[in-house]
């Protein structure tokens, strides 16, 4: 592509949005126009951008009328629901960082170092998978493509950002032992671990685990893995960590494991626990890679392999994530 | 029992001793004489138990030369090591809370409302499990003893109690945010989770992990049961949380399982998501129950089941149930 594409960051103001801006602005990402979309309230608040201001814009139904190629979504899925047809219908091409469309037929669903074709046969929106997901696809596709996954097991430790400012408003509360009532969460974060993200289902799991059990599928694109997950939040402010548990097709030998974590694009591997080093939320906090560590066999079942995944929830889990597909939109940008 | 015990708690002045006196003092345990001890360090403290002063003395190899019945103690694996024999060669009957002689085949290894009769075949060393082992094993003996089980994944969620007082002071001056050197950890445990709880094995497996798996098999008395685990420590001061994953043999159905729990010892059931009720470390701690909740069908395997399980790691996971197994010694002491 030789032109520069016009840009839009809806939800510019919130946790994820801000760092749409941040990532835009570290990856040097080319644009012509940049516009800042956010909700009436939010609106009018100036935000700086490679050294230049802008003011943030309401998000209306006319938004769209001026040529914007690529705009990032980081507004609930309301929002979305309602202004990503729209956009796209203008013939932007959305990547939505809500759950609204993840699950549609025609919604790619994209990790870009794990299924990056999938970006092909977008109609206009490409949706960003959830946190907890994205994170663990990076070790997961190496395993699928060379052993078959048979079964996963999740355990999840994720951090309040992952429910925006309200849930850093919760644990800053609780930690400073202040009145004020919770905003995002049922019960007190500080101090405390809550088995509940997202809303309850009736079959007793949470959305966030049938997110993670559904877009595991979608994203490998492998509805024969069987799935299980219980997702539970932290008192940890940025880092998501994840117990794995992994059962394979075929055997494996540890350290081609190892070597082959050290060759997948965009995973670290910190694993030499006799010096301490394993993946940290607080290390993984503010950087773009999944970590992974803790790989070590698990005697209990054939073919069997545990692991301990830790990303910055708000980056790869969101923010790079979705700005590693517009990079790869660049690519097939007309001119 | 007609005469009253005299009763020695040996690590009087730590995390788990201070709460052995506690619980002591709740359950109005009978005793004649109550010796407090610990290392020549901390002799010499006054503790007061049920308003009596009572002065610390240092453990020596003489300490046991008095009459003493039943003697608690905390104070780490190789003072139990070296007195725990000195005190049994006396007639003495130790529980013992370290992990010393938890795999010795003439230890018993008890959870009282699990394995009572195990204390019946003891020789003067009982040992209490891993506070993580502990709080699991209540919810998987009927699960145990109704179906079988044949395989269990577990993932923890660790309170810094569990590292005793270096612990509480790592969490304390990490939220504080102070430059105090780390007491216990090997990196901050604030804002943080580590999934490292004791040493490293050769199998990369922490010796915690491996606790949880061998104590699985010693409490249950099976072998057969497959075990893994994958245990962490988290920015909470008292109370562990467990994520445990199960496939049972037979099949079941899941209000069967609930009613299940109703019933057992010990076992309080925490389920009524609708309402937001799920076990919670803030609330168990300081309390002496075990927590279930999260009940759900694992649709991932045959048989399969999820659960979240939550104690006080310090009172069930330690003090609490030494004071149980050391109830049903009473019953059984000479006159």
């Amino acid at each position: 592509m030789k032109r520069k594409p016009n840009i839009a960051v809806v939800g510019a103001t919130g946790v994820v949005g801000s760092t749409f801006l941040k990532v835009l602005e570290e990856r040097d990402f080319p644009y012509e126009n940049l516009y800042l979309m956010a909700s009436a309230k939010s609106a009018g608040k100036t935000l700086t951008v490679k050294g230049k201001d802008y003011v943030v814009e309401e998000l209306t139904e006319h938004s769209f009328d001026k040529p914007i190629d690529i705009a990032l979504f980081s507004a609930g899925g309301g929002t979305s629901a309602k202004f990503a047809p729209i956009a796209a219908e203008h013939g932007c091409i959305v990547v939505d960082n809500s759950s609204q469309w993840r699950m549609y037929d025609d919604v790619p669903l994209v990790v870009p170092e794990v299924n990056p074709e999938d970006i092909d046969w977008n109609h206009g929106i490409i949706a960003n998978p959830n946190c907890s997901t994205i994170q663990a696809m990076v070790p997961l596709k190496p395993l699928q493509d060379k052993y078959g996954i048979k079964r996963v097991v999740y355990s999840t430790y994720q951090a309040v950002a992952g429910s925006g400012i309200k849930g850093i408003h919760d644990l800053e509360n609780g930690l400073e032992g202040n009145d004020a009532p919770l905003e995002a969460y049922a019960h007190p974060i500080a101090n405390n671990i809550l088995p509940h993200i997202d809303v309850f289902l009736e079959n007793g799991y949470t959305k966030e685990e049938m997110k993670m059990i559904n877009e595991t599928h979608k994203i490998l694109h492998d509805d024969d893995i069987k799935v299980t997950a219980t997702t539970a939040r932290v008192p940890v402010f940025y880092g998501h960590s994840e117990s794995i548990n992994i059962e394979l097709k075929k055997p494996f030998e540890l350290e081609d494991i190892i070597e082959l974590f050290k060759n997948t694009p965009g995973l670290v591997v910190q694993d030499d626990v006799q010096n301490n080093v394993y993946p940290l939320a607080l290390d993984a906090a503010g950087t773009d890679p999944v970590y992974v560590g803790r790989i070590r066999r698990d005697f209990s079942v054939e073919n069997g392999i545990n692991l301990w995944c830790v990303a910055d929830n708000i980056r790869k889990g969101a923010a790079t994530n979705a700005v590693q597909i517009a990079e790869k939109l660049l690519e097939k940008l007309p001119d």
